[in-house]
């Protein structure tokens, strides 16, 4: 099978176009659920994955399925599947999502292309609010396919100006019917790109997850007193800020010990506001995230134990009171052995070679891991570098890799 | 000369519904300049000053000057003039600037009240953006006052969205004409809330500032790279975040070092900004403000040096790249004596206990002494907190160091 590289770069161009931002280097797009870019991006996904033949259907959180079901397929079958996120960070990149999701649609019509009769339909998807950047948590419309979570609960999260999802989707004519069922397809598959650089360091055309980390997210306050900058000397200071610095540093030491034991031990301090934040006044408040992730759950553990620890260190030392929340978890998750051997073989057969690795990002494949047969496959990145305008897969590498996932998915459809 | 408590209390109370924030304790408001807030704070005052039968006038940055003529006075001679301002920080309290404009009303109130006969006109005085917080420097109104800014450059000053001043007083209504000249006046006094606990440690009912402290401000840029917080190892992240927190401590131990030498050097990081702030993604830039203020220069320079010299060892030791730059930089300034001499005989006529101290906080007394006999009274703060909603003053007190300032205005008014 001859993957058309051309066709799948345009498409990606394309959908880049959508929510692009300016910048210096690299190429950048914001995308944000329910935003006029999501809007356009959608409606573009929709006009190609029609082009191709596939038949649409919109589900009540917004996933988009393209269903393919060739002559050779029975169209009672359950179907394989595959697809991404079109949904990015403020000034993400533009391969985050988007390559799975138009690899997907490549690899159907390189099967069409090459008269491949797969005996099962497949089926093309874009998840809604992968990224979780205006609705919170992210993975939304994948944790409702695999019923990780109800819709009801789904279309009731709201922004940060309390405009829930299920208005959000509405306002741009993709809050359809019913839900996407992701535990009635025979297998799944993802590709995203690594966003690491063990691939480009070893030389490799395609990463096949062994596991996906687990995940925690936490939530810490500290308060101070805003007072005013000129005239409380230092030693009357209750500064919320100086607090936080010392947090964010300990957290950075604890992670970075943990690491001697588990080296895909991560945390990140990565949004931090300061209240009232005026030049000439003492910070009162400090709000901040602490992300942590390993493919060990017990270090994951380990580094919010400390960080508590640490914590209450710093209110005890500091006239600050403090608080950490941990309003959710994620454990690690194996994929499939069967959608990962289908992959190996399919480099194999396309003379590409791919490398075993773990995944230190969350990815919809999660939740879909939860309720079917699933695998995730990476494609090289730059530097390793994601969640920003520099992020880049070459062209050639985008296609190899999508030559593995169709290879896989052909495979996996033909019985 | 018997102060109206009652008239001072109420007319700070209705100064304080404009901007008025909800809070759980104490009592906040938001007024920025050119906001709607702003423009009804200022309506207020011009009515209160009408009432009192001042004549008002509006100059070209928004000054606003009520001026007294007794039949006693000579309309040439040069006038004493008293004031402050009326806008506020996000989420302030409601005394500062407010007590020192309507104090400054209610002096001249109690003067007419007690059949005082001036020699010399006095001039009630509201400058124009004090805080700088929607226009970036501060002590805007008074810096065309004395000529250490034009007119021109201050109504080009633009705010965050590129609003200049000079269109967002127009659109209030309150972009007059000429321009309010403070090297015209025979002398000036402002009174404002003391932001410190000084006078309430000592029991004192007013302070006598003997000189306001010098004040840099620099602007902190450090670039790291903002990546995937999950797929980035914790030895291969640039983070912005973790360099600017060590920043942030290191300030604060080598200015608390330096209070050994000069226990009022202080200085402080009250706005940070991360880019782009999303859980996910590891911090790539991180902007942040250093105030650093002290009576005396010399420890102004020696902080900004040695958080300079820091923030040049940050980039050596992670993959960061930082800036500094001071754009501006005022050095301390001494208070007239013969206008502290007047408040301290006022004190005693008065049987209150007046103080010497200095002032941490700038003020738009600053600008003023460069070009006249200028004094600051303080009055005292409930536990020295400010620029918070907990600010308070008691009312005995705001009238106590009102009796003050309207005993040394009608002296110096007296030849």
């Amino acid at each position: 099978m001859e993957i058309n590289q051309q066709r799948l770069r345009s498409d990606i161009e394309s959908n880049a176009e959508f929510g692009a931002v300016p910048t210096e280097e690299g190429r950048g797009r914001t995308v944000l659920t329910g935003s006029e870019a999501d809007r356009r991006a959608r409606e573009f996904l929709c006009e190609r994955l029609r082009d191709a033949g596939l038949t649409i259907s919109i589900d009540g959180v917004g996933n988009i399925v393209g269903r393919w079901t060739a002559e050779s397929a029975d169209p009672g079958a359950a179907p394989v599947a595959t697809g991404s996120h079109l949904d990015s960070v403020p000034e993400g990149g533009i391969f985050d999502g988007p390559l799975g999701v138009y690899a997907g649609l490549e690899s159907v019509r390189t099967m069409q292309d090459a008269g491949i009769e797969p005996a099962r339909p497949i089926e093309v998807v874009c998840f809604t609010e992968e990224e979780g950047q205006r609705f919170d948590g992210g993975l939304i419309g994948s944790a409702v396919a695999a019923g990780d979570m109800s819709l009801d609960e789904a279309l009731a999260i709201e922004d940060a100006d309390g405009v829930p999802l299920g208005d959000a989707l509405a306002d741009i004519g993709y809050r359809g019917e019913g839900r996407v069922d992701a535990g009635a397809w025979d297998a799944w598959i993802e590709l995203h790109i690594e966003q690491s650089e063990r691939l480009v360091t070893e030389n490799a055309a395609a990463g096949v997850v062994t596991s996906i980390v687990g995940l925690s997210r936490c939530q810490v306050e500290i308060t101070g007193e805003a007072d005013h900058a000129g005239s409380t000397l230092m030693r009357d200071r209750a500064d919320a800020l100086t607090a936080a610095s010392e947090f964010v540093l300990d957290v950075e030491t604890v992670t970075t010990e943990r690491c001697d034991a588990s080296e895909t031990a991560v945390a990140t301090v990565g949004k931090l506001d300061v209240s009232p934040n005026a030049p000439n006044v003492i910070p009162g408040t400090v709000s901040l995230t602490l992300d942590v992730r390993d493919v060990e759950y017990d270090s994951i553990d380990h580094i919010i134990d400390e960080a508590r620890e640490r914590l209450g260190a710093i209110e005890d030392e500091r006239p600050v009171r403090t608080s950490i929340e941990r309003p959710w978890d994620r454990s690690p998750i194996e994929m499939s052995a069967r959608c990962r051997d289908a992959l190996h073989a399919a480099g194999e057969r396309a003379n590409l070679r791919t490398l075993d690795l773990h995944s230190g990002a969350a990815h919809d494949t999660m939740h879909v891991a939860n309720v079917t047969d699933a695998a995730l496959l990476f494609a090289p990145s730059h530097d390793g570098i994601s969640h920003n305008p520099l992020e880049w897969t070459d062209w050639d590498d985008c296609a190899d890799a999508t030559r593995v996932l169709a290879g896989a998915l052909a495979e996996l459809a033909e019985a």
